[in-house]
C-alpha cells in the first residue's frame, strides 16, 4: 500500500443509535422486517419510539463504526459524515473523536436534526433497524474534502448512502478522487433491501469502480439475484480485486482471482446484540489489509472485531481490539 | 397505607447520564472526588466531556431511577422533574414513560438544556459523577402539582435538590402538601458532600419533616458529624419513623423505634457499575413498604433491586424486578 496519512477514510451516514431490547412479538406487532434496515420518516420514528421500551443511546452509523474499529486496532482513520449542531450531533462528534478517529467536519447550524436509528434487539441478538436519516441525508459533494479523501490508503463507502441522490453524488466524487490518488476503493453493500433498491448501480460499481467489496450472504445473493450462495460467490469473484463475504457464525470467505480463503468466526461467549458485526468485520479486514497481512490474517482481524462487537449492546468496540487480538490465539489455517 | 392513586411520587433532578468506563488514572488526572457527585458548570462539563472516552447515554436522575424501579416491581409511580424540549429531554421523557412511570410535565420551551451527568465508572465499578444541572435546577414551586403530590402514598425527595434555592422551595411545598394529605414523606440524603453542604437543614428535616430517610454509611455519619457508624445509627433512630442505611456489600440496616433489622445484600454476579444502586435500593424498600410488607422483606426488595442495578452499566433496571424477585429465594432472617 502507498504511504498515506490514513489507513482508511470512511464516508457514511452519521447516526446515533437508540437501542432497546424487545421480544419478537414487538417486531411482529409493528410489522418490521426483522434483521433489516428500514428508512422511516419523522412521524413514523416518533410513533415507533413511543412504543419502544426504555433505550440507551450510543453513536453508530455503519462506516463510522468501521472507522472506530480501525482505530481500536491501532490503525489511522478519518471519517466524513454529516451531523447537526444539536445534542445528538455533539454526542456523535465526541464519541468518534474519543475513539481516535479524525473527524473535522463542522456541525451544521441549519437543517434537520442529527440522524437517529431506532434499533430493536430481539432475544436471538438479531437487530432490526429503523433509520430516520435527518441531516445525514444532506451529505453532498461539497462535504467531500479532496485533501482528506486522497490521504486514505483505502476509501470506504456505505451502500446505505445510495438511498439519497446528493449523498450518492458525494460518494461518486470520493471514489473518483480516491482512484485518481492511487487509493483503493471499498464498498459495503449494507443491507439486502438496500441492494434490492440499487441492484443495477451496485453491480456496475462492484464490477468497475470498487476494489474491495464487503457483503453478507443475503446481500451478495441479492446482488446477483440468486438464492445459491456458491453461484453468487462465483459471480463476484472475477469482478472485484477482493470480495469479503461474511457468514455469521460460520465466519467469512475472502475471494480474489487467485485465492478463496475460509476464515473461522470468533466468539467471546454469549451473543447479545449483532448490531455493528458487519461494520467491525470490515474494520478488522481493512486494518489487516492496509498493514499488508495475508488474506486469512486480515479476515481473522475481522473475526476478532466482529466477535467483540456482538458480545455487548452497542455497535462499537468496548475494549481495545489491538489488545484483544494479541490475547486470542490465532487459528491454524 | 391509605388508598391513593400512586404508591410513590418522586421529585428530583431530571438528568440524562453520559457514562464511560475509565481507569483510575483518569479520576486522578482530572482531580475528581472519586465516588461522589460534583456540580459542574457548562465550561467544565465541556472540558471534561472532551477528555472522556466514547460514552453511552442513558436516562438517570436519582429519584427518577427510583420511580423506574418502583414501576418495575409492579408498583405505581409518578415523577416530577424538569427537562427542556431538546433531544435529551425527549430521551428522558420517553424512557421514564416507557418504564411505566407517570410523567406529565410539559417539556420546557425556554431556558437552559436538559441536565447531563458525566459519569466515570472505574474498574472497581465505583462511579464518579459530574452533574451539569441545566434546566433541572429551575424546578420551582409552580412545577409541583398538588393533585399529583397528594395522590402518592409516599412522596420521595432527593437531597440533591437542596443545592438550588428554587428547587428547595419546590420540595418544601411538596413535603407540606404530602403531610397535609396524609402521605408519608421520604428523603434520600443523596451524597456525603451534599450532606456537608446542607447539614443543618437536613438534620432539621430528618428530625421534623421526614418519615423515611435513606442514606449510606458515609452520609449518615456526615449528617451527625461522626466517624462512628453505630453512633450515627443511634442518633438517627429516635428521630425518624424509618431509617434505611445501605452498607454496600454488607447489605442494609433498617431502623425504627421498635426494631433494628439487618438485611443481607444480593448479587447477580460481577459488579459492573454501581450507579443507581442506592436509588434502586430505595425503590425496592418503598415498594415493599407501600405494600405493607415487614421491614426485612421491604429491605430485601431493596437488595434485589440494587443487586440487579449494579450488574450492568446504567442506573435503571434492565429486567423486570418483579420477575427477578420471584425467581430469587428469600433469605432466612
Amino acid at each position: 500500500m502507498p504511504p498515506k496519512r490514513y489507513d482508511v477514510v470512511g464516508v457514511g451516514n452519521a447516526i446515533v443509535d437508540v437501542i432497546a431490547h424487545v421480544e419478537d412479538e414487538f417486531i411482529v406487532a409493528n410489522s418490521l422486517p426483522k434483521g433489516s434496515m428500514t428508512l422511516v420518516d419523522v412521524d413514523r420514528a416518533i410513533e415507533l419510539y413511543a412504543s419502544m421500551p426504555p433505550a440507551i443511546e450510543a453513536s453508530g452509523g455503519s462506516a463510522a463504526n468501521t472507522m472506530a474499529g480501525v482505530a481500536s486496532f491501532g490503525g489511522t482513520a478519518a471519517y466524513v459524515g454529516k451531523v447537526r449542531q444539536d445534542q445528538l450531533g455533539e454526542v456523535f462528534r465526541h464519541d468518534i473523536r474519543a475513539a481516535g478517529v479524525v473527524y473535522e467536519q463542522a456541525l451544521a447550524t441549519v437543517g434537520p436534526p442529527t440522524a437517529r436509528c431506532l434499533i430493536l434487539v430481539t432475544p436471538d441478538a438479531e437487530r432490526t433497524m429503523n433509520t430516520c436519516l435527518g441531516i445525514s441525508s444532506l451529505l453532498e459533494p461539497a462535504d467531500v474534502d479532496e485533501h482528506l479523501i486522497t490521504a486514505g490508503r483505502v476509501v470506504y463507502c456505505e451502500g446505505y448512502l445510495w438511498d439519497v441522490d446528493s449523498a450518492k453524488a458525494a460518494i461518486r466524487k470520493a471514489m473518483t478522487m480516491a482512484k485518481d490518488a492511487g487509493s483503493k476503493v471499498a464498498l459495503t453493500l449494507s443491507d439486502m433491501f438496500c441492494v434490492d433498491r440499487h441492484r443495477a448501480e451496485f453491480r456496475h460499481l462492484v464490477e468497475h469502480d470498487v476494489d474491495i467489496v464487503f457483503a453478507n450472504e443475503a446481500e451478495i445473493c441479492s446482488l446477483y439475484e440468486t438464492t445459491d450462495v456458491a453461484e453468487a460467490l462465483r459471480r463476484v469473484r472475477g469482478h472485484v480485486e477482493v470480495a469479503c463475504v461474511t457468514r455469521g457464525a460460520e465466519g467469512s470467505v475472502v475471494l480474489t482471482a487467485a485465492e478463496v480463503v475460509q476464515v473461522p468466526a470468533w466468539s467471546a461467549g454469549s451473543v447479545i446484540d449483532t448490531t455493528g458485526a458487519g461494520d467491525l468485520y470490515a474494520a478488522g479486514f481493512l486494518y489487516g489489509y492496509t498493514r499488508g497481512k495475508d488474506l486469512f490474517t486480515a479476515g481473522w482481524y475481522g473475526s476478532i472485531a466482529a466477535g467483540e462487537c456482538i458480545s455487548h449492546t452497542g455497535p462499537r468496540p468496548e475494549r481495545s481490539l489491538a489488545e484483544l487480538f494479541a490475547a486470542v490465539p490465532s487459528p491454524t489455517r
